[in-house]
């Protein structure tokens, strides 16, 4: 069936076309229904709306993502059939069941999702299977090199190096001081991340706010010529595609399933040929895992890691309490450039910072094993990190201010003298998301004190930004309603 | 946010907006978020989609479900804000972890299903959550009773019985005979059924091909005064219509959860207010249950059935083969007319039937114990039970002929003299809906042979029928690489 494009600019998040009820009928195609759009070179899967009265028969209209990925025209002539319901969903349903997959089963999945041949509803029964039912070591490898090969693969020469945090720990922006003072070493760093799924931030969405992330992979291999490292989107370079699809479903429940948290990182860093890879695991009460998961999630990196052929350390950190101060994309960014300037810095993410960088040089015998985390205080002390960092930011386009500000804030104030115990890492990534993150750059939460600090009457203990009224009442209920858990306090 | 309703006519399959992207920004929208359009009476949750061109800044255009959930005009204005993002979202997140929920979770979730908080990937979380953690008896219990309070309920006086299959079986349409049968006995039985989740056709597939079954209650309530039977949609009535909601995204992957399926059948019929419930559980090699997992089954409908006190009964039968000839709605109905009409019926039909149709007999105490099975066969062989399903479809606003038809078909034919050994229900149901089944309702398969029959070499085994080219495509795709386990033969 032939019709014709009817510009329409509309955007859904995901490919859907709009067509005319007759012609639907015709089709015998119903709402909800899948089908293919082809042009001469290139075709889409799409989700059918349908529609009397803005298009006309003949025509069809197609959201932004197919209009951009078929490259069309408005008035250009498109080729429409009834996509034939895809045999992965029968896979989908096999692990739900409990079923392990071989290696062409998580292969035809993964190829569906990468051809939106799956819709959103079968990728979150996709992502439930996988997180309720778990997959083994081997489904796990399967997964990862299913997702490298759905996608671009980068080719640079030279020590490659690269880091990497599982996440979970507020506030927890290490990864652009350890970029900056390992590729001030020499090291080639093609850092790419994903934005935030459970956290407040995700080093993406804190990038966002100083310099442009979103690069193709020519115009990376230009910036890592100039200061051999970067910090950019993962998600528009297409390296592991399919990974971004599915961590915007997990997003939607807040879920992050180990199989697919090891293939999310492992299949990035095998994309951008990472030889060196550190990967960090906060674990800790409020942390994403236990000690005992941390120690069982390393063997796995490492196994895996082995498997396809990278040089791989993980290290277990105390994920107990937020990192820094600043919990929010802008509020991040502050936090490093303080300790990149040597102004005030947050001492944890400072340590955590050296600690980690002084790890990833050993890995990758820039320093001599025991050694690292002087080398790394070298650097940083020096000013040489921070040099790095503004070439980084520089060859991004970015500058190191004009950073959105919020427009609300609330405080909270000690109401007799206390000491403070804990902060709870979960509810506090929640309560910044209510304020607005990682969307909204300048909100978040800002905290003055942390654990074992002496707080006295009527001191601020912590501050939530947003950038809406909306927001800052969601935040403030959240906050009201779970102040017990978020803050733990002794009266002094 | 006040805007003015654009009316577009377009049709999503759930609630969706298009709001202008300069407006969205102005609220720090995004696609794919929630907002809650109200006007002075009621409110919805819709998704966004973003538009540029078609409406202008201070305009919204809405899917005609929320078009008509709003009773709106064009140019009226409503008012439009940022949803809460729905805590539901954190109990299904606790059942995807294999929590146990209670009853004010449970409630949750099924009131922001009712009210459209929860989108149709997040239901789709909930489904999977409760398909692959299962849900305890008290857990089912409270999801019964929480779907039955989110719909409307029917108040009828009298002896209301019901009959309900689990389903899976192809063909299998014995509901419109046990009605017939059964309200010629005077029973009141306001049989709603949905359509089909996994299988062909559902009763209520059928039955649309014969006669209307969307109603009101009131409608209903006069339907039965005439004839003290109908058999209508379920959907249409606000009875349980969260259940609905879940049938639609389990379909999508084919899954049937046991917790679902107990709370959907028990929640329907408590909803009517049905006293004597007959249950059908077909068990077998290709059956939707083993033998063993039929007994649990039976033994959860019994017990759940007396905890909301109904007079329940359920029956185990033989769900290795197909029931009657036809599988489609169109081809079942014509099926139903044979054993009526007494005009050559499939005796399997036929026998069914009758069984079922004297074990709700006597569970009402309209025929004694162990006499059931031949009261049912004098009403049938009178012609009563025919005069009866007269009544019904014409109070059903229905006639008795002018089907659609099928435009293609495929007919296999047996390459050599042969025995036919067994035909596999799970296996004929897919082939039946990849020929279009149950939307397409002149699709289908008809069998000439079936269990046991010898068959000539040349004569034909059964036909495949298809309303479009493109699906009889598909179906013979699917018949060709699955021919060996769809039927088994044995040469003579």
């Amino acid at each position: 069936m032939k019709l014709k494009i009817k510009k329409m600019d509309f955007a859904t998040g995901r490919p859907v076309c709009m067509i005319h009820e007759k012609k639907a009928k015709e089709m015998s195609l119903h709402v909800g229904k899948r089908v293919l759009i082809k042009d001469k070179k290139r075709k889409i899967v799409s989700i059918v709306d349908t529609v009397e009265g803005i298009i006309k028969p003949d025509e069809i209209a197609v959201s932004n993502d197919i209009f951009e990925a078929l490259n069309l025209k408005d008035n250009e002539i498109v080729e429409v059939e009834l996509a034939d319901k895809p045999n992965s969903i029968n896979i989908i349903k096999k692990k739900l069941k409990g079923g392990i997959l071989n290696k062409k089963e998580i292969e035809e999945i993964v190829r569906d999702i990468a051809d939106n041949a799956l819709t959103e509803i079968e990728v979150a029964f996709f992502v439930s299977a996988i997180y309720t039912k778990g997959m083994n070591l081997e489904e796990t490898g399967n997964l990862t090199w299913a997702m490298v090969k759905s996608g671009n693969q980068m080719k640079l020469n030279g020590k490659i190096a690269d880091k990497h945090s599982i996440g979970g720990i507020a506030g927890n922006r290490t990864t652009p001081l350890v970029v900056s003072i390992c590729a001030s070493k020499g090291l080639i760093i093609p850092k790419t991340s994903s934005r935030a799924i459970t956290s407040a931030a995700g080093t993406t969405d804190v990038m966002e706010t100083i310099a442009k992330v979103n690069f193709s992979i020519n115009e990376i291999k230009k910036i890592l010529k100039k200061t051999n490292a970067c910090m950019v989107w993962g998600g528009a370079l297409g390296l592991a595609p399919v990974d971004d699809k599915i961590i915007r479903i997990e997003n939607i429940v807040h879920i992050d399933s180990t199989a697919q948290l090891l293939a999310s990182i492992l299949s990035k860093k095998i994309s951008v040929g990472s030889k060196y890879v550190l990967i960090d695991i906060p674990y800790g009460i409020s942390a994403k895992v236990s000690l005992n998961q941390a120690k069982k999630l390393k063997n796995k990196f490492m196994i895996l890691g082995k498997k396809f052929n990278l040089k791989i350390n993980a290290v277990l950190t105390n994920g107990n309490e937020p990192i820094g101060n600043g919990i929010g994309p802008v509020l991040e960014i502050k936090d490093v450039l303080k300790v990149l300037r040597r102004e005030n810095p947050p001492k944890d993410l400072e340590e955590k910072a050296l600690f980690l960088s002084g790890k990833l040089l050993e890995l990758a015998e820039e320093a001599e094993k025991g050694k690292g985390y002087e080398v790394a205080k070298n650097i940083l002390e020096s000013g040489l990190a921070f040099k790095k960092f503004k070439e980084i930011i520089k060859a991004q386009k970015g500058k190191l201010n004009g950073f959105p500000k919020p427009k609300f804030s609330f405080t909270v104030h000690a109401n007799r003298n206390l000491k403070l115990k804990h902060y709870d890492n979960k509810l506090l990534n929640r309560l910044a998301r209510d304020a607005g993150c990682p969307e909204d750059k300048a909100a978040g939460i800002y905290l003055y004190k942390k654990k074992n600090d002496e707080v006295k009457k009527n001191e601020a203990i912590f501050t939530i930004y947003t950038v809406s009224k909306e927001k800052l009442i969601y935040a403030k209920r959240f906050f009201k309603k779970n102040q017990k858990e978020i803050i733990e306090i002794e009266s002094r």
